[in-house]
């Protein structure tokens, strides 16, 4: 495994193994502090691509300016084991400065899919998110990247990004890992107090409530759904709702109160982001409501 | 040549070239209605390139409402001469709807650049033209990508969208081309009536005006460059002036009205746009102020 920190040798690395044969290029950026989603992610890669290459890179650009940027958790000497353990090639770790040396005057930005949910709460973050992504695409041109799904917004707004822009790339979404007791993980999971670590089980709880809503015919409609959701949330006296929210996907758009969900043709993501204190969690549920069966 | 007219012909033509070892690629995109200036920019693009790819395509997100994005000119036969004449090997002719199949959401913009010049004139045209070269530069994955300098201003903006995402193309510049008489080079110039056509040449006259008051020292600043620009333009009954301006290059930052050009370290433009009737025109000169022969 190679650990590079500047871009020019990261494109030296990655033409040694272009030109050596190791192709496809699978690519998992990250913003460091790994733990087994990310884990996760590097075994997919390996999968498809002859070559793995992981960024660690914690992007001002897609914080606020009251966000936890600057307390974010960063552990490299932890990623880099984690990342030789679980077959990365490269690993690039570049520097504010070595992404950003001059003031950056391009932005990304996809419209109407980051307006809700966490683009709605976080204003900017996504375009922080397309911009980096973009920037890091160029870098690395990998032939696939690799996306957790807790981030199913993300996966949204980047595969939207990249259609609308012809890259060459396929993203690849990687279903949610979860802890033995539901929650996904999170490297923001360590913000958490044992309290809070134990109310946050509401999140996984409610979409699993709601998903037997769903399947009891209990609830049938988005409003239906959102109920169940918040009903079971409201049981913690230390979560503060975010958002909890019932659309389509991979378009985001809004279902009619009454609409059914079943009526709905393609996917629906359930979607939450509840806060315990000053940590935000978010987790989600896909599936295609024709096919409740595929929810259990 | 091949003329191909979707984007997974144009990939299988670039990979057919790439694997029989025709790199690198240059990538000449315009919007067709060909001139001189446009072969000057095949003929180049064949120096440094083994493979030169030309796209032509009149890109409805870079025109306003009210321009001429439904008369723009087109001759697809006399384009497809000139090109297989000055040796381009790949010709890329998309339909609208092969370019946008789907409504576009995305758009790559560059701040501060685009709000002066033909920016304040005409709003949203280079997030066009950010957005669609990035389509095209992700289609064809060029070495090299070549822009005509008469656009000064689109070259500055697409050099710092390729360093800020660190895309992985140069931006190769190529001088202005202008018939004997003066006048730059446009597709626009056929919208020219003739005696329009005679009064346009104030434009290159005004530039050449004020490059000998610069060398006679009659000019000294910013605010007197302009004085000549606009009393020699305004020698034409029919010309009406868009803007006539002197900025930093490629930075395009004002000058002081009493700053010395000789006291600015880099490249200064003087840029017009002037209408005659409906027809826009644009011309410009780059020059170092401290190297002031290098005007003539």
């Amino acid at each position: 495994m190679r650990v590079v920190r500047t871009v020019e040798q990261l494109r030296e690395a990655l033409e040694y193994m272009r030109s050596g044969g190791h192709s496809p290029i699978g690519f998992v950026p990250t913003m460091g502090y790994l733990h087994e989603g990310h884990a996760s992610l590097l075994r997919r890669a390996g999968e498809l691509s002859n070559t793995v290459v992981m960024s660690i890179f914690v992007n001002p650009l897609q914080f606020g300016p009251n966000e936890d940027f600057a307390s974010y958790p960063r552990d490299e000497q932890r990623d880099l084991e984690l990342a030789e353990r679980e077959g990365a090639d490269i690993v690039f770790i570049p520097t504010v400065e070595e992404m950003y040396p001059q003031a950056i005057r391009t932005t990304v930005s996809v419209a109407s899919l980051t307006t809700q949910l966490c683009g709605a709460s976080r204003p900017g973050h996504f375009d922080g998110v397309t911009t980096v992504v973009s920037k890091l695409l160029h870098m690395v041109q990998p032939d696939y990247a690799f996306f957790g799904l807790k981030d199913a917004q993300q996966v949204a707004v980047l595969r939207r990004m990249v259609s609308d822009l012809n890259m060459p790339v396929e993203i690849v979404a990687c279903p949610i890992v979860r802890e033995a007791d539901g929650l996904a993980l999170s490297s923001r999971n360590v913000y958490l107090s044992g309290e809070q670590r134990e109310e946050a089980l509401v999140l996984s709880r409610s979409l699993r409530a709601a998903r037997e809503a769903i399947l009891d015919g209990r609830a049938r409609t988005a409003s239906e759904v959102r109920q169940v959701l918040v009903s079971e949330i409201s049981t913690s006296r230390l979560a503060e709702i975010d958002y909890a929210e019932v659309l389509t996907f991979p378009d985001l758009e809004n279902l009619g109160d009454n609409e059914t969900l079943a009526s709905v043709p393609g996917e629906i993501i359930m979607a939450l982001a509840v806060k315990f204190g000053r940590t935000r969690l978010i987790d989600n549920n896909v599936f295609i409501p024709k096919e409740a069966a595929a929810l259990v």
